[in-house]
């Protein structure tokens, strides 16, 4: 999420999700924090949305359940948000405003047009916003396909305008920025995958991002080409379908699709079929196929699967041990070398900044190195070092009469999300989920007399995730005589604040469990007062 | 682990570690599950090791607590044996014998004598095992280096001797099954490590596997060709170079390593730093170096990283977070491109086919899918399809009169090792733990009156891990309220069946729950009675 701000006026330009981190127990998504957007919600005009990946419009219903602003995009990512509004009770309120080429958007003092560029979803913009200081052209995901499935060209023209012109600055996606060379054109995986079909004797099961809709193009066509059916399966794959062949952003002849349930009526070398779950997804229709248990589809010697994908950053074991499951259930798997990136690589990045000759550069969208690295890039052909900003969450960067500089921070970060709690899980709780997870817990519950203060009953103790408890008894059993002989003293002692009992019986059990075990569960005195 | 049996006498290759999957929470290591060997513990004759990698080595101190049989292999493997039984106190008792390439060693019927092979660990070898059906090639993990470090060439000649003898069956390392071509020379990367050390300006810090002495031996040569000193970081590290100086595995001028204490006061273009971290292990030299967390040394601008390994499947995002660190901290990382594997690609492992000539082939050391591929690829140079076997752990291939069949199975598997409980983290125990990080657990205690069964204390409910408890008091008020009257009703119906209350308590609480939060922590109800 980007913010662009003048005097009294703000636009937001993307409201994606990100998917937690491994030490984020529990979490299911993480999205920005958006106080600095409501502490200032009477300024904000509108908010563009570059194309309709997860990680660019998967935070807006979050953002417009706060600040129902309008919302600017082209005709497939609006497609896609409101199928996501309409989930999240939110479509009837949504101001949802469709753009295309010749679109220039009045939003306060910003004048907002797009130019369109390649990418791995069809309708993917950047944007150049018209600003008092100056042109900013905001390239949103992009690479240059010089052979678009779609036949759409990225707009160099505008691109080389906007350059002619001069912009004061670029905000530039540094995805493949460590990748030297180009990236190859999506066709160049359209060839692979006609040769697959061809050759394939028996069914054909492929799979890909549900949200690459230029590569189910490539498969539908593929099929049609080859005397093939095409049947889908997935929830996703099945909704991003319907809605782009809706919307006329996939073609297919009336024949070609048919219902999943259909599929074992067609002869095997007649059939493909598009699935999700090429990241190896648990709950995926390949990965359920793959262990024969999805309701319609068993994967059988003879299949021909194909991952026509390349495994996200930390899936790869995930990928792997689906890949492993198909080779045992004896098909034919491939899972390399049918993939091309949606990101440009070095020389198509060289390409954005050569054409658009920005004054100040911001690399964005990666991590440092990928910053650091396109911001060598953009060095090599004529940036001043000291006009190119390496921008964290919540930087500001500011332009003032031709000169720039990092100006202060605002709040932002991320809230993580846990059902349908937004936020209320923080640092505390993941803290102990993360220790619950590695040694479990120890509950030691004992009632106390309110008059005496001696022991009424108990002390039990209850574990859960720490040892097996039928080979462990010996141990529990020191562990509640322990706790018995600690409180007894005390008692004695005639100490009687909880917080002290507490405390003891936590540093005597966890001294003992650790010596004995090397493990250290979470212990939990519960005191009861009768 | 591989056993080797033939009537009263059985011999093991191997008795390796393997590090938990990410779903085996708060385990540390994983090892075979020896009950098959404790049954039969009187007629093993020995435990031949082929190198002196974890995986191979990490489980043999939990194996010889239970059967101290004798132990073979060759000196730097016993060597880094020896370091792993001392921290185990098992040294004294352990009968440890150092094989080299003219051993022959009877064991029971089996008569076995070892080939050098190349790897990256020095002296790795695999087994030629003669038995009364025929010899047996056992490869361990293997590649064919044409210009090894050491000057030690795989025992080519010795490999085609077998073969020429007839061989009945060949047992291969899969791991680089998938890999067309070759592997490429450790040589190239002493190439690369020398161009490094000749350009550096400033001091050059080097990660890579702590066993991969060939490795090190190559950094220290740089160092010495360049005139700079070299100092090392990082237990394991300083532990397996210091073992491979004494064995003399690795050669360095006395006046080469230095103490790391005395780091700052070499000029930084005379210091090459040789530290643990190549994976992102969290508390490694490296890692705490690049969040400044090091004791001894920091990592500055100027300084050129090198992190000569290539991320272990599973560990991409630790990796890509210490690149990320060492950049932000201002050095040139060097991040790809310094590494040749390990294990052979498909023409050595054709190669290794060829020269043997096996009867029977069976892929081992690898996923399913490289034991696939290998079989393809021993199809491909002549090995009959009815004769290779792909096996899982515990699948018994039994060999008579020429012929070979799969014949059964016996208890194999893996135990889980937590702290010092081997195996007594099971199932269920992991199921936990898995609730516990979701969403974490809400224990309910409640004390009842003994003689009238009505409640004397409580409901309390204390949540760990489930939400911030300031955030939340409404919901955990309610809960609570919730609670108390669903025992409440109970106790008026006469129901004083603790299992009854406490399925009553987990079901309510559970479905309140989860309407209000979409969450599902555990729930333990505890009952007391006073």
């Amino acid at each position: 999420m980007t913010l662009y701000w003048y005097g009294n006026d703000m636009i937001v330009v993307d409201a994606g999700l990100k998917f937690p981190e491994e030490d984020m127990l529990g979490i299911d998504i993480v999205i920005p924090d958006i106080t600095f957007l409501v502490e200032n919600r009477e300024k904000i005009r509108g908010i563009f949305l570059t194309h309709g990946h997860e990680d660019h419009i998967g935070g807006l219903p979050y953002i417009l359940r706060e600040l129902n602003v309008p919302v600017y995009g082209t005709r497939l990512t609006l497609g896609l948000v409101e199928n996501k509004l309409r989930e999240h009770g939110l479509l009837d309120t949504a101001k949802l405003n469709v753009m295309d080429g010749r679109s220039n958007i009045q939003a306060g003092v910003f004048q907002v047009s797009l130019f369109y560029v390649n990418h791995s979803i069809p309708d993917t913009t950047g944007f150049a916003i018209e600003t008092p200081e100056g042109l900013v052209v905001h390239t949103g995901d992009f690479k240059f396909d010089q052979t678009p499935v779609d036949g759409r060209q990225a707009d160099i023209h505008k691109l080389a305008a906007f350059g002619a012109r001069g912009v004061l600055a670029l905000v530039g996606d540094s995805t493949n920025a460590e990748r030297p060379g180009y990236t190859p054109s999506e066709l160049t995986v359209g060839e692979k995958i006609n040769e697959i079909v061809a050759n394939a004797t028996g069914r054909v099961i492929m799979s890909t991002f549900a949200s690459n809709i230029h590569r189910l193009q490539l498969m539908i066509r593929a099929a049609e080409q080859h005397g093939r059916k095409v049947a889908v399966v997935g929830r996703s794959m099945v909704n991003n379908i319907q809605t782009s062949l809706q919307l006329g952003y996939l073609e297919a002849l009336p024949e070609t699709i048919i219902d999943a349930d259909d599929v074992n009526r067609i002869d095997p070398e007649k059939l493909v079929i598009l699935s999700t779950g090429s990241q190896g997804e648990p709950m995926s229709a390949l990965t359920r196929m793959a262990r024969a248990a999805h309701r319609k589809i068993e994967i059988m010697p003879g299949d021909t699967v194909v991952l026509a994908s390349s495994p996200i950053p930390g899936n790869e074991k995930y990928v792997a041990r689906t890949i492993d499951q198909l080779f045992r259930a004896g098909a034919n798997v491939i899972y390399r070398g049918v993939h091309a990136s949606g990101h440009g690589s070095q020389e198509e990045l060289k390409w954005m900044l050569s054409l658009v000759k920005p004054k100040f550069f911001l690399p964005v969208h990666g991590e440092f190195r990928m910053q650091r690295t396109h911001a060598n890039l953009a060095m090599e052909v004529g940036v001043e070092e000291e006009n190119i900003f390496i921008t964290e969450l919540g930087d500001v960067v500011e332009f003032e009469n031709g000169r720039a500089r990092l100006g202060g921070k605002v709040p932002a970060g991320t809230v993580m999300i846990d059902g349908l709690g937004v936020g209320d899980v923080g640092n505390i709780v993941l803290r102990d989920r993360k220790l619950l997870s590695q040694d479990g817990i120890l509950v030691v519950v004992v009632t106390l007399s309110k008059a005496t203060g001696h022991i009424l009953s108990g002390p039990d103790i209850i574990s859960r995730g720490f040892v097996y408890v039928r080979e462990s008894e010996a141990l529990l059993d020191e562990a509640n005589k322990l706790v018995e002989s600690t409180l007894i003293k005390l008692v004695t002692d005639n100490v009687s604040e909880w917080s002290s009992l507490k405390t003891a019986v936590r540093d005597s059990l966890g001294r003992y469990l650790f010596e004995q075990t090397r493990r250290r569960p979470m212990i939990l005195p519960i005191i009861m007062e009768a």
